[in-house]
């Protein structure tokens, strides 16, 4: 099904509050994309467009309070929020600034602070100058960080979200299962990369934001570049990693095949990757912390290899292509039944480096698959 | 030809210092997509998460200096800088911002002034607390606007990117030209978008980050929803607004298409959107400003009908799906050569809408037409 119910969002609504009511806040101020539509669920590829800032209240108590540009006001109507405000932008003299302005003084007395998302991986979606004089205009009631709150509640996905990412991973799956249709020795890298999109588009996504990958001789150099027009060569480790989203909501997980016999070399560490991948799975349960996940996997891989320049080894994922938490040694949140997470093991062999990722649910005993798990034997094309 | 001969680099540079000299600007920093892209070239869909922060900085003199994670550093090292810093991300305590504070203090004087963009369409990509971090740790240093800088660069294209622009515009006109093989009566729409992305990618797109659209009776309501899975019907028009991309260049245009006859008062209201940006065509020359181009569509479309929400008639394109200026009756931005915009008028007819869309290149002389220029009948298929 696609959408929610409207209970889907009143519980989102009414948990921010309860948490916002003993962090002492009167209302929350969100700007960007997901946070927009975790309380609303608004959702359009309109955001594509830097043009035009949208704003979302979330007050102390009641519905959330749409401050907006007019020309998302039809959509945001089909929303179950009633109270929506809007102005004609772009406005080069005061591009909602003033109506977002009004509005927070309207419902938050004098004193009042208001959070907004402040923290790691946030960002504040509206031009600097425009957040400077917003805080004028605000007439002694301050803004300030939202304490984790936005971090707090996204980070554990309802039942209705995760049957969205795991239908985001199926279709993924098919997609990689039919890699075989469109890749082989002397296809253009660039060209498989044209072919895998649509492919992720044949078996359902509605569309693939994110894909990067790579193919070199024995592994890649990095896992963020864009494809090359060079043509796959035997000896190439091929590895693609897709994030596509169906209904808004991410997968993030790759495969990789070798171009012809792998060397034992690349054989033996794509191996120790699965089994760092599925150490981690066992260890995956709640009441375990991001950064112990981490080491079960460190453990594994430095057996055999120094650390990637990565920076992590698997992380949130819902929304957004990639959320909290980050498994690395300094995270410490701990694991909680309906967290989404991606275990990426990397490894270095031969000056390259192989990446391998799968995307799990944490619950209540042992944690569930939602990539479809992958073997210790690399496959081959 | 992907990418640019360093000597694009070294003249976005030059002319930026010129004129950062010009506003007493030590330095300029940078934290968006297409604000680092501009100047190196650093070009990968990994921006798609929104973890980690990066930064670029143009000091007074000499290259830019990149100072992102190390995820980055063997991409950013393909390009022509040279002074590229690094840290692990995420970093939960120190996430870049004292590499950052310490690099900005190495090359700016202690009275320095440093420019970051700050005014509309901008945001500052990085976490709000770690920009106050930043601002405590630069000793002196002030961050102040980049007083339109970056826009006023980025608004007039070269050579190159214009060419980068009309190989977009070209795929996406062959996708639209194909559109007949994937849209018919009782094709649902959702059905539609999905295959109208693959033929995008197979015409030769590198990804396609927007597609929108509407199917209704005579018309649609707005231009930014989701596809829905209903049917198309007898009496639809279906609308498909792409903004695809070639080697990091956005096309963004639209075609509507009758499904089965039109009636006349949508075939009358689809031909007054062609005349509008028509005679918006012939407006478009340097010396003119955008708010003329904006009221001579206008007149145009006040003849028949009230505006509709969409805030503009067209707008800039590039680097990014929508760019400076707006046509709006308060935008003067003049026209100048290298310029290219989207013509976009809309029309409301009968409770619905109706919108076209064009992409031209401003020159010396007439403009260009660089989408394939559609005629005053609407097609049926």
């Amino acid at each position: 099904m696609r959408g929610y119910d409207t209970s889907e969002f009143q519980s989102r609504t009414e948990r921010a509050q309860r948490r916002m009511s003993e962090a002492g806040l009167s209302a929350l101020l969100l700007t960007t994309e997901p946070e927009i539509r975790y309380f609303t669920g608004y959702l359009t590829r309109f955001w594509e467009s830097p043009t035009r800032p949208w704003f979302l209240i979330v007050p102390a108590s009641g519905k959330p309070i749409a401050v907006i540009p007019s020309i998302g006001a039809a959509l945001m109507a089909q929303t179950w929020v009633d109270d929506i405000r809007t102005w004609s932008a772009p406005d080069l003299s005061d591009d909602g600034v003033s109506l977002l302005a009004a509005t927070l003084r309207e419902i938050c007395p004098r004193d009042a602070v208001i959070g907004l998302p402040d923290g790691h991986e946030t960002h504040v979606r509206m031009p600097l100058a425009d957040f400077q004089r917003l805080q004028d205009l605000l007439e002694g009631r301050r803004l300030v960080s939202d304490q984790g709150i936005l971090r707090g509640l996204r980070m554990i996905k309802s039942p209705a979200e995760i049957s969205k990412i795991e239908m985001a991973c199926d279709i993924a799956g098919r997609a990689f299962q039919r890699l075989p249709e469109i890749a082989r020795e002397g296809v253009a890298l660039d060209e498989v990369f044209r072919r895998f999109q649509m492919l992720c588009l044949d078996e359902g996504a509605d569309w693939v934001p994110y894909l990067a990958g790579g193919a070199e001789q024995g592994g890649y150099t990095d896992v963020i570049s864009p494809a090359r027009s060079s043509p796959l060569m035997p000896g190439d480790v091929l590895m693609l990693d897709t994030g596509l989203i169906w209904d808004g909501y991410f997968c993030d997980f790759d495969r990789n095949w070798s171009v012809g016999p792998a060397s034992v070399q690349v054989r033996d560490a794509y191996a120790t990757l699965i089994e760092a991948s599925d150490a981690a799975f066992e260890a995956a349960r709640p009441g375990a912390t991001a950064s112990e996940v981490y080491h079960v996997m460190n453990t594994v891989l430095s057996r055999v290899s120094s650390e990637t320049d990565a920076g992590r080894l698997g992380h949130g994922l819902g929304m957004s292509l990639t959320e909290w938490p980050s498994l690395i040694p300094t995270d410490h949140t701990v694991l909680a039944p309906g967290m989404v997470l991606t275990l990426e093991p990397g490894i270095a062999v031969g000056g390259k480096i192989l990446v391998h990722e799968e995307n799990i649910v944490i619950t209540e005993g042992s944690p569930r698959f939602i990539s479809p798990r992958a073997g210790a034997e690399l496959p081959q094309i």
